[in-house]
Parts: structure tokens; sequence; C-alpha cells
């Protein structure tokens, strides 16, 4: 049981987690921390929380489990707020999409990694943003991936993923740099092409037309474009190197299509596209055997 | 009225028009053709045909509008063996999704571009294939595109635009030219880049690992590449101009990119993704604005 839970960034991903331990009776107080007033009255007024205060260093006295739920580039000064503010039995958790930068951030802040800090990644999300978007099922049957460093005490770990247990989530461990190269591959390279993609077209002349004749396909591809910007600006400076990698393997596969449709090779063609609709096609497999057990 | 349609190859496509006219009472009699008998009996089973013929010529015999929904790499056969066959009142159009490569194959067959042919694409689909996917609703709301060139007669392509209509289509009008490089951004490309995402993923070591900690995100962006390889094959073979010069366009962006990722430049990348993201969110209202009206 939590007894005093602070979550920093009262959004989607925090404010999730605050109402999924609120329904599972796993917190006992829930405070809220975050720049905008405006945000934490909501969240006071859904529920989501039980008070809060706009001040990082005030808001951590006597909190018993900290999770950081705000943009990978405003965790050091986080860190740096709560510096000499925590009480002995505080666990610090996080929720960014990259691991190396917020191991990275904490060395910086304190000098060395702090033994109850965990870094952790809940692999869920919507494009929709903010508290009124959080819910208390997004975590259920998600993957939690916790990246304890050789620094990390045990305990802190055990607590945290009994935390994210009690949101019906699925926790595993691995490294931080695997981590950073599983997310790069599955989420962070597919932004990036997403993005590409609208940006790209946007940039075209006449579209306008363009985007009119586009069907129901290109909604569900683009679906991740409509993200928030300054997340995945500062997901791409963070997880920069292994993003590049993942990058500079995608461009090998696109030129090597490129070059395959230049010449008009059928065979070639078809054996790349059955390939991999046979590998969609069992991912698809996989996850709908996942939500229903 | 059309009395007699013949639909060459009765799948989503096909079987969906052959649903939907009949539903409007716009064609009398409906024949099937293709290379599964088995298919064309389950066509004839769920009642979307009224007969069927497993040969072109004697199929298209008698029709006056026949429908052509086969993979761009049999077109050329069909238009062979319908040659000789049709009906002074025969008209005949198209679901190919590149409409350059239907008019290069009608001249090679006929010596010159038939006036009845109205080469046309509906921008409707879904990943899953067959006649039992078909249904009367698929081109309801959606766009279809006439391409009729400086050969089309008029009359045949005012025939064409009405069956659509019937259908619940609206339909428009645009140079074959025009189509393929629209087609190429919207539709060729995604789908390029879904299989090849896909498949840069599969070839990857751990890739078992990889799909496992796969979001929803993925699960959407890469629902395209689950499309059925040997229509994807067809069209990356008849539309390869206009695609090279698409996929040249988007590694152009990934270049500018992956560059800004290496030197950690949050500014552009910020202005990147919110541009993309502007872009999407209204292309999306667009969506929303045309499909409740």
């Amino acid at each position: 049981m939590i007894k005093r839970l602070v979550v920093i960034g009262v959004g989607l991903i925090g404010g999730s987690l605050a109402r999924a331990l609120r329904e599972a009776g796993a917190a006992e107080e829930i405070i809220g921390c975050g720049r905008s007033r405006e945000n934490l009255e909501k969240a006071l007024e859904l529920g989501v929380i039980d008070g809060y205060s706009q001040d990082i260093a005030e808001a951590v006295e006597g909190a018993d489990m900290i999770f950081l739920a705000t943009p990978l580039g405003a965790m050091k000064d986080a860190f740096s707020a709560m510096r000499g503010h925590l009480a002995p039995q505080a666990v610090i958790t996080d929720g960014g999409s990259c691991k190396g930068s917020v191991v990275a951030d904490a060395k910086a802040v304190f000098g060395q990694m702090p033994p109850m800090l965990v870094p952790g990644h809940p692999i869920a999300g919507k494009e929709k943003n903010g508290v009124e978007a959080s819910s208390v099922a997004l975590y259920r049957n998600r993957r939690v991936i916790l990246t304890p460093v050789e620094e990390t005490d045990l305990q802190p770990t055990a607590r945290v993923r009994r935390m994210w247990e009690a949101c019906g989530a699925e926790v595993s461990e691995m490294s931080v740099e695997h981590h950073d190269e599983v997310l790069a591959a599955t989420s962070h390279l597919p932004h990036m092409l997403a993005f590409g993609l609208v940006d790209t077209l946007a940039r075209m002349e006449g579209k306008d037309e363009i985007f009119r004749y586009a069907a129901g396909g290109f909604r569900d591809f683009t679906r991740i474009a409509s993200s928030n910007p300054v997340m995945w600006r500062d997901i791409c400076v963070a997880n920069g190197p292994a993003l590049s990698k993942m990058l500079a393997a995608f461009a090998e596969e696109m030129n090597d299509l490129a070059q395959t449709i230049a010449k008009g090779d059928g065979e070639h063609l078809l054996e790349v596209f059955a390939r991999a609709k046979a590998a969609r096609d069992r991912f698809v497999d996989g996850l709908d055997n996942d939500s229903t057990t």
C-alpha cells in the first residue's frame, strides 16, 4: 500500500496511474504536481488527486512513492527540484519513453544513480493528452518495462513492480540500453515515419487535394502523427543514438525497395510484402491472445 | 439501369459493387467471372451474383457494363480475353489503384484506347479480401475517381458515373497522371512504409521480443502491412514512376529528420512535428465533416 503518492505531471499517463491505484485501493493519498494550476484544479475536480502543489519540493515532502510523468526534457529540472526534500522511505519512478536519458539526468543531478530510483516505462498511451483523457483502465493488460541499474536497490524495484501490477499491468525488466533499442524500433521509428509522411505531403503542391483523396487506411496509418510534438521532440533528443541506428536500418530497407520498384522486380517485391504481412499477422494474433488471457 | 453487369474478380471490391447495385435496384442481372470456382460458388450462394462463367469471353457476351476488379497484373490478359466478344452497348470500367498501366494495357491489346473504356478507381477497401468481406456499404460516402482520356466517349463516362453514384459514392474526374501521383502519395507510399517497417523489424535479431513490446499505435500504423502482397506487387510495378518520385521525396524528408536528430536540434524537430500534427488534425476534421454530411 502506498501512503502518499506524488504524481508530477497529471496528464494522460500520470492521471491514469492515479485513477488505477485509487480504484485498486493501493494508494491512501494522491498529490498532484505540475505547472498548470488549471489542470491541477481539473484533476482535483475529477477526483484523480486529493490535493496538489505547484512546487515540487513541497509536493514530495513525506511521499513514499513519486511518479514522474513529465516530458523527458523536464526530468532533470524535476530531479533538481526534489533533491534534498525526499523522505527516507521515498521511491522514485517515471514513465519516460527513453531510459538512458533519465539515468543520465539523475546522475547529473544526484552525483550518482540514487538506489531508490527505478526507471520505468508503461507501454500504453493514446493521442489525446491531458487529465480528461486519463482512464482507470489504461494500463490493464498492458506491459510495463522497468530498467533498474546496478546501483538500484531491490526493495524499491519490488515496490514499483507491485504498484504497476495493482493497475493490472504485466511488468518485466530489461537493461536500459535494450529498452531504448526496442522502443526505437517499435515506437520511435514508427512515429518518425508517420510525422515524416504527413509532413512530406503537407509540403507538396496541391496538398489539400492530396489529403482529400486519402482513404481510411491513411487515417489509421497517420494516427500517431497527431501525438504531442513536444513529447516527441524530447524523445528524439533523448533517444538520439538508438533512433539514429533504426533510421539507418529503415533507410537501407527503403533504398532496397526503391531500387526493386525502379527495376520492376515483382518477385522480390512479393517476397518482401509477403514476409511483412506474415510478421504483422503473427503480431496481431499475439496481441489478440494477450488481451483474452 | 444496367441490364447485364459482369464483374470480373468477385472479391471485396467486385463483390461490394455487385451488392450495392443490387440493393439500389440498379442492375438487372449480375454475372461473376473469375479463376476460382469455389469463390464463384460462394458468391452465388451469398446472392452477390446471379450466375457465373469462368471464361471471360463467354461472361461478357451481351453485357452492357463490365467491371474489372482483378489485380493490375491481370488486366491485360482480361482485355485480351474479352476482345472480339463485346456487345456494341458494352461499357468497361475497372477498380485498379493505378490508371496509367490500365490505359497502357488497353492500348496494347486493342491497338488504341477503346472509347467505351472508362478507367476508374474507388477509394475504398479494407485488409480483408474475398467475397465474404464484401459489403453493400463499402462505397457509401466514399470517393470514386474516373480518369477518362481524350479518346473516351462522354456517354460511357456518364454511365459509369451513375453506376457509382447509385452505390452512394461521390464521383470526381482527373487526369490519369494526376490520379497516379495523388495515389502514390496517399496510398502507395504509406503501404511501402508499413511493409518496409514491419519487414525491417522482422529481420532484426530478437524480433519476437521486439514485436512483444509493440503497443496499440504500432497495430494501427502497420494495419496496411496486412494487405494482399500480390495486389501490392502489381501496384508497385504498375505505378513505378510516380511511386519512385514519392519515395525519393520521402527519403529526403527522412534524411533531414535523421540529421536533425543526430544534431539534437530540438527546435527544428518541434517545427516538423507540429506542422505534421496540424496537417493530420485538419485531415481528420475533413474526414469527419465528410461522413456527417
